[in-house]
């Protein structure tokens, strides 16, 4: 038996999300259909998490075993050729049989990406959320910064979830601003927001972009984020930012 | 009577090209459809030129005669109200009633991008082309200089064409690259060529980026392109190049 990591992209746009559903189109459907075609074998694939529907992922990372005698360094082209071009695998490793690619996940990065223009960017639409109100982003930095630390995560986590902690560390929070000057709009730039944990609740990162968002127009001052936080109660947040803005940008191991 | 002239970006992605055609979807019968249900008048569009199936704009140019009293700054909300998420008008102006945006275009820009890496990119597979190998950027720059001045470019112009003159001058040629590495290929780049001229025919800048990415790989010398021009037969020069890596990137006026 060989234990194989695998690190893959993907636009999530067309998909049910990540976890197989029965009917649904969904990413680990896909790659579990690609990976039993190559070997033959029913192939189980495990995750470093699920990501919803409409979120696109830079590095998901997965494991699964396999009998199949395939050298390490054809699997990537192999298992490319058998799926659709919104997916690729991008490198293949050997693994010892007890890696696993959530529970030994240690650390994980999102990306949320934000198109801040009066016009909406065609080219861009589908992995950045336009908006056309100019945003205070040095405000939004600071306001993310209360969210550093170990704390409960109830106020920006979504109701229907079913885990027992809300508790989650989140390690660091940066903000990124590119001037993409564009047609009609100068003054146009991207804002990507990165934000790094030992775990993420559901719909986590979403509702932290939602909020910072109305720190960034000026509905909330930079510092309810704490008085949010504190509270525990998910009402006192803002909106689930759309999942299109958000990438699944990096996942980290010992 | 008032003559509206607009800059438009397009992904061309999901249309038969930019021209109207009977039981096609097209940009100008999107746009049309939006011009005309704002105004209620029934407006015939005139575009800078036609872009084929696939190719993209970033800054198309139309303009059309309307009795709209409508002010010039609420064209463009006005109306990307009334389009697809994959077409936005970013600029309207109000021109004398002689100016027609095809007859008076002194000069259009176009862009051929390629994502140059092993793998190929999920995020920008629509307006990239994918190109697994190496290529030499210097001898690519060099060989389209040859093209500069003005020439007759029958061999780089498709042959179901029924233009009169293949006549064409190209005032500058250049190749940007810039790296991006990606997950798996340290050494994945974006290659930027750009093509300036007072016109193109039918698929001569895809004839031309086929032939020069065949001098990119090394199956022709950069100087071959000098010789393909001067013998005024298509056959002699490369495939046209794949649409989805075009976009038509300025077009210019007095």
């Amino acid at each position: 038996m060989r234990n194989i990591k695998m690190q893959v992209s993907y636009d999530g746009t067309a998909y049910c999300g990540y976890q197989i559903q029965p009917d649904q189109v969904t990413i680990q459907g896909k790659l579990e259909e690609a990976v039993s075609i190559l070997t033959g074998e029913e192939v189980h694939i495990t995750s470093s998490g699920r990501t919803d529907a409409g979120v696109h992922a830079r590095a998901q990372v997965i494991n699964f075993l396999t009998r199949s005698a395939i050298p390490i360094e054809r699997w990537c082209l192999a298992i490319n050729s058998r799926l659709p071009d919104d997916i690729t695998v991008h490198t293949a490793e050997e693994m010892p049989l007890n890696f696993h690619a959530r529970h030994d996940a240690k650390q994980k990065t999102y990306r949320y990406s934000i198109h801040r223009s009066r016009w909406p960017d065609v080219f861009h639409r589908k992995t950045r959320l336009h908006h056309p109100s100019l945003l205070d982003i040095d405000a939004m930095r600071r306001s993310l910064r209360y969210l550093e630390g170990e704390h409960d995560f109830t106020s920006f986590c979504s109701t229907r979830t079913s885990v027992e902690s809300h508790v989650r560390t989140i390690f660091s929070t940066s903000v990124e601003y590119r001037p993409e000057p564009m047609l009609g709009d100068g003054e146009a730039g991207v804002i990507h927001i990165y934000i790094t944990g030992n775990g993420f609740l559901f719909n986590m990162v979403r509702i932290i972009v939602g909020t910072v968002l109305e720190v960034g127009t000026g509905k909330r001052s930079e510092s309810e984020i704490k008085q949010i936080l504190d509270a525990r109660d998910r009402k006192l947040a803002g909106p689930t930012a759309m999942a299109h803005g958000l990438t699944l940008w990096e996942v980290r191991y010992e």
